[in-house]
């Protein structure tokens, strides 16, 4: 096992009705700006529950609307605009992960006096962190499974067709509410890229090089038997209620730290997915629906022995050579997602073999140049990748 | 899946070397208590590891050793009374469950100025955590896998034949260093205790009834795993750096709150188990590992099937009627104990059929009269349990 730090300070709380706790979660004399995206929690009665509390309290509150999903740069210093001049200083993100990235980006802008007028330097600084102290709290209520941004505290912010992924040590949310019937609501489409992003997200923290954590492995793989066993449940039966509590808890899971601690990460599916959103618009879900099989197809040397168990573990694949095993159990996965409406290769979005130069030059732009959890997946593989993936 | 809230803002520094960072986890200018117990930390060097990285500032540090196995109130007293005197700011427990735990009742008590005069009536409010605010914060430097004190805000405190959980809000330490060399120093009886230790708290959080929590059962199912394959290996050979990493991250997850969010707890066999230790000195783990199958085997219809899926998922067991394999279960449960050279009968203890009503009688005077995740376990069904593990 390789050596680790682990800190999640974000209190969880979780289930039917627990909006209820969120007047006590909140300082008293706060000022507080709730931000959200397209007004669906205005339909789905989740405004309404927020206001509810909130209103149980003094406290002055101001509402920022319009977070896009890919929040945009330029959206969110609105938002940074009207935290100043208010004097906000506690933001609560109600919506999903969208919501809740561009949340923690204002959480750290608004106050990072040494940035002012070239804020956009703050969107460069990758996973090292944003070099902000004193950033302002935050909580959420969260109303989709997949992201894991309620309990972490990374996020991703786009400006034109950059993708970058903002990290700050303290924009690990202060709470999060999750009640799993607040996403009872969501469209079909959008719960099976929560299922997709969830499995992904584990995935890329699990199928890399054996280093002998066995508490991650299985923690791992329990994640994935549970997206795979209630997946379509949930989909058909949005109201289900375990078995969108059990999505909902596993897609927290999935990216909060746990999992990836003491163990190679690789993270490449990801990056290279990015791209493909940044430049076309497809979900993030079905960009990494599309890369992960091919990039599996391309590092099975380097990802041997974890394809090997994944196949065994997940789902029981243990005859035929070591190579058809490992194809066998990519297979699987493929018709996983397949299951869930997913399509997995580059042309069911209308990508053809001339499109991947721009996905190419982004990457380069990027300084993408060494993924993964060997960092070996060069332009070079990534072009490989992204060929298999046609 | 049951409502549930989730917080637990320890910091984990995990890994080989990692007292290295000792002096930046400690405020500057803090006065440092440093708690430990009976002087094996200066055999192993984990002391001399400890005082070097705390020399790198230029902190006043305060020394106590001498917490026994099972903390006494008394000697914490000790502690509280130097903590006092010499306005000791943070304290550091250096040890294993004894000293952790009993450094978190020196948290709570040293600056509860209304228990003044009356501290030990801090000892008796249970599960509901003691009503005291700025409790004083805490680290450690863990060096036994067993408890999970290192992760979480309760302890146990003996005080005559009282053995008493104790938990506060504010005694999650700050941050635990665990570093697998430090255990290896360990004697091989409390290696297995503390895999014991740790199979048990995961099972009392396990073996319930079922709410549909994937997460929560998989997990726990990769904690039972993990331990059932690396039990004796870390026993007999003590340096294997995977095997007691793996341990020692498990003994940790196993109690930190996260498997038993949102499932329901049981903690009877604990409760039992704790009186046994009070009167006879028996050691934590044996007393639980006594009391575990005598527990199953009376109340098996109410854990039926959660003990079927026990009984299938970590020992593949499938034949059979139900309650054969449910006994099937339990006698593999049993002989993995002995495996480790943990014996399961009171009688092997040297317990008689005319002990068990002073242990009842404990029981009676701690209110212990409705255990179990159904409260059902009352003085007769302990009865029974005890009578069944002679």
């Amino acid at each position: 096992m390789n050596n680790f730090v682990f800190c999640n300070p974000t209190k969880i709380v979780f289930g039917k009705g627990q909006v209820q706790q969120l007047n006590s979660l909140i300082p008293e004399n706060a000022k507080v700006l709730i931000t959200y995206g397209g007004g669906s929690i205005f339909k789905n009665g989740v405004m309404n529950a927020v206001k509810e509390e909130l209103a149980k309290s003094d406290r002055k509150v101001f509402e920022f609307g319009g977070i896009e999903p890919n929040p945009k740069f330029e959206t969110l210093m609105k938002a940074v605009e009207i935290v100043r001049k208010e004097g906000i200083d506690f933001l609560l993100a109600v919506g999903g992960g969208s919501v809740m990235d561009g949340t923690k980006f204002i959480a750290i802008t608004a106050p990072a006096k040494e940035f002012y007028g070239k804020e956009e330097e703050l969107l460069y600084f990758g996973a090292k962190g944003t070099p902000v102290k004193n950033v302002l709290p935050l909580g959420t209520v969260a109303t989709l499974p997949a992201t894991g941004s309620e309990m972490n505290n990374g996020g991703v912010v786009t400006k034109g067709t950059d993708k970058m992924p903002v990290f700050n040590a303290g924009t690990f949310p202060v709470f999060s509410i999750l009640d799993p019937e607040y996403t009872y609501s969501l469209p079909a489409t959008q719960v099976a890229n929560g299922v997709v992003d969830t499995f992904v997200h584990t995935v890329e923290q699990y199928v890399t090089y054996p280093v002998d954590g066995r508490f991650q492995d299985r923690t791992s793989e329990g994640i994935l038997q549970t997206l795979i066993e209630i997946g379509s449940k949930t989909i058909e039966d949005p109201k289900d209620y375990d078995s969108r509590a059990n999505l909902v808890w596993c897609s927290t899971m999935a990216l909060n730290g746990l999992i990836g601690s003491g163990v190679p990460q690789d993270w490449s599916v990801h990056m290279i997915g990015h791209e493909m959103t940044a430049l076309y618009g497809i979900d993030h879900a079905k960009t990494l629906a599309v890369v992960l099989p091919a990039m599996w197809r391309v590092r099975k040397d380097q990802k041997r022995e974890k394809l090997l168990q994944y196949g065994e573990r997940i789902f029981g694949i243990t005859s035929g050579s070591e190579d058809e095993r490992i194809e066998a159990a990519i297979v699987k996965t493929e018709e996983f997602f397949n299951s869930l409406g997913i399509k997995t290769r580059l042309s069911d979005y209308g990508l053809k073999s001339a499109d991947i130069k721009d996905i190419l030059a982004n990457l380069e732009k990027h300084k993408m140049l060494a993924l993964s959890e060997r960092g070996d997946v060069d332009l070079k593989v990534s072009e490989q990748v992204l060929k298999t993936a046609l």
